[in-house]
């Protein structure tokens, strides 16, 4: 019998109609969907496809055992994702052996920040591993805004809200147009660096993008709560333009 | 009668299928379809919805003045193009005043650096426009490449390959992963570049991404040859992964 294939798709945003065709095609006739959640929670990747699905798919839900509870650099942290990534690959690993196919729900584009990359390379060596490219948060973010990201030979930037202060101010303060992702409770230390780099007037908060719950303002507008999960921030270059 | 809406389409990197879903459904009922091209060329964008587009869509083609005959910095390079954008904005302006809907089709990402940009800050403010983001270049060459493009927290840094040598130097110094775009005739310098920030070595090189003719190598391998367009170098970066 010959082994399945693990399907990495990319759903992209949020916006089910920002899929790609071949991400649509194999959903729609996936037998075997899996995707990342928070314990409790119905996971976005999920959300996306609801309605999308086979009404006969098997569906395997993969709770994270920790996200904030403990911090990232803790050995603890990385210890209980090693073995959770390590269950998820096991059980993938026997459904590609007895020959089925599965699709992994991705948010964004599988192969930028995403979780699927920890199960891609533990996979990659004993089973056919394809990956669906697709529309990046950031994508959707900077389209929500109405203007265009970079122009000409601007200088773009990703930042994850988690690096430091002093690394994401020299970043920001060298580049043209800046992401900034994983914000969350970061949010504080952002704006600071952001106001150090003088881009904190310029920069825009989106949340949710292309979701049915987007929002779209500009930074120095948005207030102080603590951000979610989902939330991008935007500062546009404003390179050459004949 | 109300005004037509003209919609800048993103195709994404190039594979048909790679298109959004919302991309494939407005193309197919579009009666109105305009692209930028190089004189005498087909066009990537035109060429990527060859046998989708309806029988009866008038396509409209829009054919650069210059490309690389004069210096960007030239005056001169900017006043033949603002003629040009000039002469496209009417054209699009007419169609949507007499109440037509028109698809602009765009490689990649509308967004992000792309030509659509120069229509649309044009014509945002007396007609219709709306923006459908994609995926862009750079996901289909690091999808390609098979490895994920970032990690953990890593610093994404994306340049042109127009940049002088020592702002190129510097940016992939400081960053961990890189994406080079507009390489052609700035391969050497930028692969200079890339030698200097200590990041030749684990470069790569697709060319092509996503379409028949894509090439995917380690740069160190791709010998001298001028890359053609459409061409991307990606450095993956090495973050957090447990
Ligand atoms: C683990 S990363 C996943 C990135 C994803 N693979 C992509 O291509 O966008 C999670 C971060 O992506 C960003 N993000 C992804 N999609 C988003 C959306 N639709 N709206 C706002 N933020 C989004 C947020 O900053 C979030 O903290
Ligand atoms: C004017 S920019 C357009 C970028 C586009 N809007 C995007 O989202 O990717 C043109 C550059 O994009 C890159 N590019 C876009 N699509 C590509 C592909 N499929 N393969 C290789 N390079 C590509 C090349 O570096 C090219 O010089």
């Amino acid at each position: 019998m010959s082994l399945g294939t693990i399907y990495g798709v990319g759903l992209g945003p949020g916006d089910p109609e920002l899929m790609s065709v071949r991400a649509d095609r194999l959903l729609r006739s996936a037998r075997h969907v899996a995707f990342f959640r928070k314990a409790g929670r119905s996971g976005q990747a999920r959300r996306i496809v609801d309605g999308l699905l086979h009404g006969d798919a098997v569906e395997f839900a993969m709770e994270y055992p920790v996200t904030t509870e403990i911090p990232v650099d803790d050995p603890a942290y990385n210890a209980a994702l090693s073995t959770f990534y390590a269950e998820c690959t096991a059980h993938l690993r026997a459904l590609a052996a007895s020959g089925e196919d599965v699709v992994v729900l991705c948010e964004g584009d599988p192969f930028f920040f995403g979780s699927f990359m920890h199960l891609y390379t533990r996979l990659k060596e004993d089973v056919p591993v394809e990956v669906v490219p697709a529309i990046t948060g950031m994508s959707g973010a900077w389209t929500a805004t109405g203007h265009p990201v970079t122009w000409g030979d601007d200088i773009l930037t990703v930042l994850m809200g988690t690096l430091p202060e002093d690394v994401l101010t020299d970043a920001m303060t060298r580049s043209d147009a800046v992401v900034v992702m994983k914000i969350g409770r970061h949010f504080d230390k952002v704006k600071s660096a952001l106001r150090a780099a003088d881009k904190y007037d310029t920069a825009w908060l989106i949340e949710y993008a292309s979701m049915p719950q987007q929002t779209v303002q500009k930074l120095s507008e948005a207030g102080d709560k603590i951000t979610p999960y989902f939330s991008i921030i935007v500062v546009h270059g404003q390179g050459r333009r004949p």
